[in-house]
């Protein structure tokens, strides 16, 4: 019996010393942790259906063995979390952190180098990162590759975009797994930088749909000091790999120990709109690091841009060829009378802001050195500091500054980013000095240092460092064309927006596909709030600029929606004034839209076919709700139950016309008011390429 | 008769059309210019004498037409030049820049493009650069290579270090241009970053001399915005071709018309001290940028340095194997005990200096960071702004104060580039808010941007910027492991100093050759003053640190001549205090010789063998003699025709001992007093590895 006894306690152990597993709060997440002849493996299911199947971790690193086995799982270390906290701005007034966490420590053989392997499990999805600690046999290390798999159960139906090392500015395309290496090519459209790595690569956050119905999510947490992951599918076997963003010579990432690298996340649910509301991604993330956040105010903007996106005016003063900064005399050159952030009409857009209540109207083109601006490789591009001659910098900002509105501030670096870091504290005091508290950065065009990527760890390290800097001049942060967020702004609240997508301009530039807004929220908006600049009047461009034949794949009513869909702490109308005076009824929802709130709700959700939010507004009981459909006519069909029961409220319904259509007639929609209650249920026509807008205000 | 005339014009016309022609304002050399079947070629004679056979000119460019061919004389301009200027400091009061000067226009067939090659030839030699005048047809380019030759008439003897991207800290090889390619491995000794990229590719300034004792010296003057330039030997045709230095991704150079290259110089004389006297260099660059020079001012310093380049002491604080800024606590590790950079170590230095009329002490070691400081590749690895523990940087300052003495900083960059441009203008304002007015600065390692190289255009631009925003607090400069100087000093005489060859360190790393000060002027300080840091008077090493048994192969003597033979604003004695208090006699020599001068004289001077300076004291009639000597026992014999006839001076010669030897016997040195006149002539015996130092004294 004895000998038995201590067999089966011999047993125990080993497998004890060979896997480990995690449930979430809530039970029905099981992660499994095994080391299978010395390589870490995991796998997830949810409800006893596998979502990730076995798939293994580690990494490979320079002229040392690589992290990837020969393992001995030396330790396991459990907790549990569960606080809720308050963001300074956001979707929810308050979110909860439940989780339990599972930390495996790894010793490898040989080497004696420790790896740990940090499991947390949440009620909604799983998120693991590795970890290094201090320790004699390893200090520096170059990550050469990450060999993290996201093992598929399936040939499921994604939503993505090409793997790239310098854009994320592609339309989606809609596929299974297995078409992906068939349809890369022609997802590949032009962009003024960009570095596509494979044929089946793919970029994060990546949305699925298993043939079961499960909704699937990858993408990272807290991306800093490490480079960004995209992942590679091997499509014999449905298993995406990390890939990472090279750097000049072909290295990930540098590190010194004790350290970690960012979380990789896998959102799981049933329910589509499970996964637009996890916080996951924040959760992950470090608590605000600031003191003082009173100056953190979320902002609705109006601004001097559309009308050089669409290509009616210019953002350059004049057309010489070229300029040099600090030589070329602007006050002898030729105007070429289509600049158009000069003072004139800029105020038209200031009395235009002050009359609907904007808060900002952001100014490009103000500064010299636009004639060249990008596509040379030039160093010495911007200096952030001299406007152009027809620009009254001061004037400007006091007469926005008497009317109760401020000027935003326009940073393009043309991913010229020594320059941008050599002249930051002075742009950055030259905005305090002048009444600006947030800009717009950019970074068009391939990035000098040559050789380096807009998403590997040296920009990685120059956003976060541009965003702290920032914040020490109370100013915040719109960056575009920067990697896409991963939950910084929890940390950093003073990154209010981020490009790092195809926008709206790309309306003006051929057009997105209509069901652009309906993927967007279910990938890109899953690491943090995109400044998609919606509010597109006049969808035919041509209207607008005559040599532009581009249209905008939306009706009117479908922008409405999309203040109340893309959530952003920054939302700006981007058309001209004269598209929004010519439909003042439309226009007022876009007014009324707050960009503060208290809670969401997803009413409807399926990606590439539509998504209905519901929000509540800060600190009133007023709700907002957005619907944006893609290219087929539908009908939706919503409850209002999330409203306060016995209470009224009035709803005005701004929708598409009945016979409204993205391409043939944008411009038909309807306006109808009547009083709601928490039991009313609301069935609204969408057109192609459509959706509704609605304002519930309680009486 | 007509007929004939016509031809005859016309024949002359297509002459006219074809070449070129300069002379010196001497008449003594001859530049001659050709279009060969569209090639632009040159060649230079002096006094009847190929020193330059028929060299081609041009610029490979990217994704266009090669700018080497294809082209039409268009315009002939000439013009001279000749003034006289003052160096803010330099080895005359002043300088005479006296040219001839000619631009030949060419213009390419179908490309249009205009490229202007300007020769500048003065009596010691020829300057010549490349220019891109505004254009419609060249606006950005990108250069690939460039493809300037300087084609040799026969198999010289030549002076050279390996060429290489990333560092000159080698031995100069002395040999035949044939034999380069078999001793290019030997000479190819470690270094903490180095990029070696031919068999055959050699740095500049090269020092060469025909059979005919013709002395030649190619090198390149004003080196801004471009790429730094090597010499690639063809060795079966002895044709020499510039080798640029090649960014991250394989280019050499970003350009935006108007713009020019640098000059590349060759200056020639049959008399070996003319290549050392030559002007060429400084009279090549713009005349001094700032209005206000009055903060700048040579420099005698010592040094806490020398004990840890011997490694009897610690530039780190403790033993820690790698620390994180602001995250790992000074206050709480246990010190190594061999910290040199401490509070009473360093009184001991200000003291000294104090006593012995010094102006500066020099503190390596006195940040936190040195622990894990180079070969990492780390890019936080210094602040620039934080001390050790144990330096207390106020008391220090104003003990220095009270002394009349300056701490001189001390940035150690390890290369981390972005780093330091980070923390620059913070690491400026804390010089001035604690009395320092200089720093050495210093690029020990791999460049990060990864990729990039120490001489490549990024860099290039980094260095001038890291001087430029120096001046703007009034702060000098000495930068080490940077690019080798171009006479720059003339522009921005805040740069007082560059290190950029192999220095005294390496006397403690195993031994310079006993050649190698005969050669550095010839070579690397045709360019710019080197830090040199002589004044070694404890050559056994193992005497300081009895793990090192390197040798310093030099006299004493020797050592107080390179006081003299090194011209440098910026002096060191760079020995212990200990070692100069047992030859304190000796030592007198050190402390006499000042770092300002009116005039100077080369006596004598064979590139290898010996050179003999002697420079007259700015503001005084006092001149100072130095002798270095090679390995090879000899007699100086030199007439003291430079004073001034009918004075009397007081001469303290410095020599070797009459049995003295750098390697046995190097501390064998004596010293005489006597009286001389413009008519004496001295006859002095010089060990192996020797030399002599003299003071005259107007009486």
């Amino acid at each position: 019996m004895k000998k038995w006894t201590v067999t089966l306690v011999m047993m125990l152990w080993s497998v004890w010393m060979y896997s480990a597993e995690l449930q979430s709060p809530d039970g029905r997440f099981l992660l499994q942790f095994n080391l299978e002849d010395g390589i870490p493996v995991y796998q997830l299911s949810l409800e006893g259906q596998k979502v990730i199947d076995k798939s293994r971790l580690g990494l490979e690193i320079k002229d040392m063995k690589p992290l990837t086995g020969d393992f001995k799982l030396v330790r396991v270390d459990e907790s549990s979390f569960d606080e809720t906290w308050e963001p300074v701005w956001g979707e929810f007034k308050e979110i909860r952190n439940h989780y339990n966490e599972m930390a495996v420590t790894l010793k490898q053989d040989e080497t004696e180098r420790i790896m740990v392997v940090r499991f947390r499990l949440f009620n909604d999805g799983l998120g693991f990162r590795y970890e290094f600690p201090q320790q004699d046999s390893l200090t520096y290390f170059v990550v050469t590759d990450e060999k993290t798999q996201f093992a598929m159960t399936g040939d499921h139906t994604a939503w993505w975009i090409p793997g790239d090392y310098d854009t994320q500015e592609y339309d989606y395309t809609t596929s299974r797994l297995s078409e992906i290496r068939y349809l890369m090519k022609d997802a590949i459209s032009p962009n003024a930088s960009q570095t596509p790595f494979s044929d089946t690569g793919v970029q994060t956050a990546l949305m699925m749909k298993t043939d079961d119905e499960l909704y699937i999510n990858l993408h990272e947490a807290a991306l800093i000091n490490y480079s960004c992951m995209h992942l590679e599918l091997d499509d014999k076997n449905m298993i995406f790999e990390a890939h990472l963003t090279p750097d000049a010579i072909g290295n990930m990432a540098y590190m010194q120990t004790p350290t970690h690298t960012p979380w990789r996340t896998v959102i799981a649910s049933k329910n589509a709109g499970d996964i637009l509301l996890s916080n996951i991604t924040l959760n992950l993330n470090e608590p605000c690091a600031y003191d003082d956040v009173s100056w953190i105010k979320p902002i609705k903007y109006v601004g001097v841009w559309w009308e050089m996106i669409t290509g009616k005016s210019t953002w350059s003063y004049c057309d010489l060829p070229s300029v040099k900064l600090g030589e070329t005399d602007y006050s002898k050159v030729t105007p070429n009378g289509r600049h158009a952030a000069n003072t004139a009409n800029v105020k038209k857009y200031i009395d235009f802001a002050a009359q609907h209540g904007f808060d900002q109207v952001l100014v490009e083109g103000w500064n010299i050195g636009w004639e060249d601006w990008f596509g040379k490789s030039k160093e010495y591009v911007f200096d952030f500091l001299t406007p152009y001659p027809d620009f009254h910098l001061e004037e400007l900002r006091d007469y926005a500054k008497s009317k109760g509105v401020r000027l935003m501030m326009h940073h393009e670096t043309s991913s010229s980013v020594r320059n941008y870091e050599r002249h930051m504290d002075k742009a950055y005091q030259f905005m305090v000095d002048n009444n600006y508290n947030a800009v717009k950065s950019g970074y068009v065009g391939d990035i000098i240092p040559r050789g380096e990527h807009h998403y590997g760890q040296w920009m990685v390290d120059h956003y976060l460092y541009a965003v702290k800097k920032a914040a020490q001049y109370k100013i915040m942060v719109n960056a575009h064309e920067a990697v896409r967020p991963t939950g910084l702004c929890r940390t950093y609240p003073n990154l209010i927006g981020n490009e790092s997508a195809r926008g709206t301009e790309f309306e003006a530039f051929g057009g997105n596909k209509p069901d652009h807004t309906t993927i967007l929220p279910f990938t890109r908006l899953i690491g943090g709030p995109m400044d998609y600049t919606p509010g597109i009047f006049e969808q035919d461009i041509s209207k607008i600029n005559p040599d532009n034949d581009s249209h905008a794949n939306t009706t009117l009513a479908r922008q409405l929606a999309l203040y109340v869909t893309m959530y952003s702490p920054l939302q700006m109308a981007a058309d001209l004034p004269e598209n929004y005076n010519r439909f003042m009824d439309a226009f007022r929802f876009i007014k009324d839209v707050p960009v503060e709130w208290d809670d969401t709700k997803v009413l409807e959700a399926e990606p590439g076919d539509y998504i209905t939010y519901a929000r509540k507004e800060k600190g009133t009981g007023n709700w907002f709700v957005g619907r944006t459909n893609d290219e087929v006519a539908r009908v939706s069909k919503i409850r209002l139950d999330f409203l306060e029961p016995g209470k009224k409220y009035e709803a005005t319904i701004y929708s598409d016309a009945k016979d409204a259509h993205y391409k043939t007639n944008p411009q038909a929609y309807e306006i109808k008011q009547r009083v709601v209650t928490s039991k009313t249920k609301l069935t609204i026509k969408c057109a192609p390429g459509g959706g509704y807008a609605i304002s519930i205000i309680e009486k």
